[in-house]
């Protein structure tokens, strides 16, 4: 590897770091996996750079890692190969606010509670928040989503267009600033979701969206699950223009309790927003209060200051760290299923059952209003027992998930956890995935050894 | 090809057509490319028969050009290099309304009223609707929107899955019935708009709307264009909702009142139209009015009942045989750039002079809520002159487009027709799409000749 190496320590200069503590930096993650650490971390600042970064590892058969904030779940940032981990910590400018088309251009390692803080006086926000303060480079590579998915999308809908530098050092555009196009194959949603295998992002130009006249949050208790997710179902169903609808379960609830010294009673809870303009705010707000009622809502506690509005949905987006607390001192798998909506009420009743009868501690959390839930099960990886048990649990959730009609991966993403059931959910069209993957990187140094399994 | 043409005259009995009349009714278009015909049609009725048929021809390298309503306006359902012609209007089922869901899977050759008809009961409709009755599957390969994108996507946000047939004969799923993955690349996105290049769709699974409780269309008149347009884009800029914004210049009007005696006065109009409850369609029509009266709106008058809202979209719908009232018995040449919303009337202004300057007679619509309009042009294409000059100005339109930002094709696709453009738009990703190309149909039997222009 000496000369590409040689090479980029010239070009980057003490940007181009072997120290161990640098590799260590990007070795770790939030999720259950090992640590595995790359030769080096390239931390590029311009376009031209990781042009050159690629195109050296490129003439090697280097593996390339891109990394954002590290918080991927399914251990996609992961150098499993060594090589050298592209970190973008540092190339995280805004380019152009474009509010007057309503889009933004940025570079890929800005951090999405930094560009929305850039947004703010505009009037418009980027509304895909995922519970960690994830980049919008790794956000777009793992098709992330959040709490307000079932209004605004995820980053499927909502990245315009693309620049990326592709597995030979080659640098492309997909899209363009119009809404919608026409022209061509469309390689913009080809990279979104592809996790670094295909080509490494360098410029996103992602969709804004006008930050609401009205806002109303609410927490709303259940006194069990099946009223609660069934109260979910019925108010989709019913074209309700929900912001946010997150369910938690008892657990869930305890962990909060446990982590942020909470008093909510621990039954299920939805926690709702809705957005538009005042008056119709409270249109729809009234609207699911009569479908809560009919399921036997509890209780409803309306958050009516922004600090209020502002502090419930940071519990929320603390639910990784909360569900740490049932069980202090071992690992975290999160499940991600996500199935249609009419089946919603069955895949979580037969998960709780199943975690019951397993033995399983963990807590229920999801963004019910698109079908996705994840089981956080604190589980100890030293404990063959545990492991053992962990991994078949989440197996037959995710077979469950497609035997009704779901997938395995609502928003986190295959990386390294979930290419044992790619599959199982692909069936055929998983050689057409690896028929582009080998034209688009045919010496395989785009993030080797995620997303697709090894060929049996 | 006997061989293979053998192979399906067993397999398909009658559906499986070499008469003069069978190919010339696939052979002809909409726009104005010369009649192409194909060697033979088949009509298949299952998947399986479309595997077949595709297996058959990928043994003897015979073209494979599949065909819904043959309403496109690039050419791409011509079996230019001759070969089968996969007509679909055989396999047009609707094989499952999952309302619960708001999912509806069918087959490829329903074309969209008649999707809207079987949906009617379920209180659920597929809201894209181009102007002519086209297929979904056609809609799918193109990538098609109409005038209600604006507020539901194009086909691009509505189309949740596919089945489909790869240039081998293997059938793939795409996708699965859960509103959001991240589970592998994006096989569907891929697939759609691909102008059956890719993959042949056997089976869509389609996003559906509820329909609305409150409807409120309006025809609205300017004096000029700058203010009509203006209004426009200060309408989107404020985040009004809009189910429908659809803009017609002077010239377009007259089409209209040539068409079919209508008595509207000659000047540029906006046809609009909002959704939501009965509430809220007030208040947003309260909203659009005083944007547009700050504009100088010179008349707002409603289409009350339903029949007048039917007759006034089934006018808007009526646009591209309008136009031909202007100058008959030629052709037409649609242009169908989109830009950003802000350079919207920058575009449309330099357009009509543009027009005006080389004595070009045509007509502008457009769905300008996206950004997008057409030029239908008329012209005579066996007056050298003539062509020359509707062919030059498209051009120069595509250039400006591409200038500000956006797109030569923001809805109609590429085929025949916009090959040439493919290059400016894309510049180095073209490569990347041809790999694509070259990966997934490596015989490149799948609409030889459409989208990829040859390598200079
Ligand atoms: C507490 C917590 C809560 C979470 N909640 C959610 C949630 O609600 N929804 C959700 O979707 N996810 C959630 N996640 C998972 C994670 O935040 C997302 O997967 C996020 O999108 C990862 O972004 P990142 O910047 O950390 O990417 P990384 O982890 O750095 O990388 C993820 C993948 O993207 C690739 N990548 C990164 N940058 C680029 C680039 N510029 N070009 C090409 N590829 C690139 C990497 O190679 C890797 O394959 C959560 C994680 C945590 C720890
Ligand atoms: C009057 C008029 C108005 C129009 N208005 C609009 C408009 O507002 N918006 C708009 O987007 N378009 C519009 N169009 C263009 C046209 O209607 C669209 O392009 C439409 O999507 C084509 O559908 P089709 O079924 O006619 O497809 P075809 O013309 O039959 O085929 C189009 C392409 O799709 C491919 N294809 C068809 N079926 C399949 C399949 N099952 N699998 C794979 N590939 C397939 C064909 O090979 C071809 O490449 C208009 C056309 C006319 C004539």
């Amino acid at each position: 590897m000496m000369a590409a190496f040689d090479t980029l320590a010239t070009l980057l200069g003490p940007r181009f770091a072997t120290s161990d503590a640098a590799r260590a930096q990007n070795g770790r993650n939030e999720a259950h996996f090992p640590e595995a650490l790359p030769d080096a971390v390239a931390y590029p600042q311009t376009t031209a750079e990781v042009a050159a970064i690629v195109a050296a590892c490129a003439a090697e058969g280097i593996p390339v890692t891109a990394i954002g904030a590290g918080t991927s779940l399914e251990g996609q940032h992961l150098a499993v190969r060594g090589g050298i981990s592209l970190d973008f910590s540092r190339m995280d400018r805004v380019l152009a606010v474009n509010a007057e088309d309503l889009n933004v251009v940025i570079q890929p390692g800005i951090p999405r509670t930094a560009l929305n803080e850039a947004l703010r006086a505009t009037g418009l926000w980027f509304p895909i928040d995922p519970g960690a303060d994830a980049s919008l480079g790794g956000m777009a590579a793992t098709r992330a989503s959040g709490t307000t998915a079932v209004r605004y999308g995820t980053m499927r809908e909502n990245v315009l267009a693309l620049e990326a530098v592709m597995s030979d050092g080659t640098v492309i555009r997909t899209g363009t600033q119009a809404r919608k196009s026409s022209a061509g194959y469309d390689l913009t949603h080809l990279l979104v979701g592809s996790e670094g295998t295909l080509g490494i992002i360098t410029e996103l130009t992602l969709r804004l969206h006008g930050q609401p006249e009205g806002v109303l949050a609410a927490i709303c208790r259940f006194d069990d699950v099946e009223a609660a997710v069934n109260c979910v179902i019925l108010t989709i169903q019913s074209g309700l223009p929900m912001a946010r609808i997150e369910f938690l379960d008892e657990m869930m609830v305890r962990g909060f309790n446990l982590h942020s010294g909470g008093t909510l009673p621990e039954t299920p809870h939805l926690f709702v927003e809705f957005h538009g303009t005042p008056a119709g705010v409270a249109e729809q707000a009234q609207s699911f209060r009569e479908i809560a009622e009919d399921f036997g809502m509890a209780d409803w506690q309306e958050a009516t200051t922004t600090e209020d509005r502002s502090a419930l949905w940071k519990m929320r987006h603390s639910a990784h760290y909360a569900s740490a607390a049932l069980r202090p001192g071992v690992r975290t798998l999160a499940t991600d299923v996500c199935v249609p909506i009419s089946r919603l009420a069955e895949a979580i009743t037969k998960a709780k059952a199943l975690a019951t009868e397993m033995g399983i501690i963990g807590t229920v959390v999801g963004h019910v209003g698109d079908g996705n839930f994840h089981y956080a099960v604190r589980f100890d990886p030293a404990d063959p027992q545990d492991l053992a048990r962990t991994h078949d649990f989440a197996g037959r959730l995710n077979e469950l998930a497609l035997a009704l009609g779901g997938t395995v991966s609502g928003e986190h993403g295959i990386g390294l956890g979930k290419q044992k059931y790619m599959g199982a959910e692909h069936g055929a069209a998983l050689d057409w995935m690896r028929r582009v993957k080998d034209a688009l990187d045919p010496k395989g140094i785009l993030n080797p050894g995620k997303m697709l399994p090894p060929v049996a």
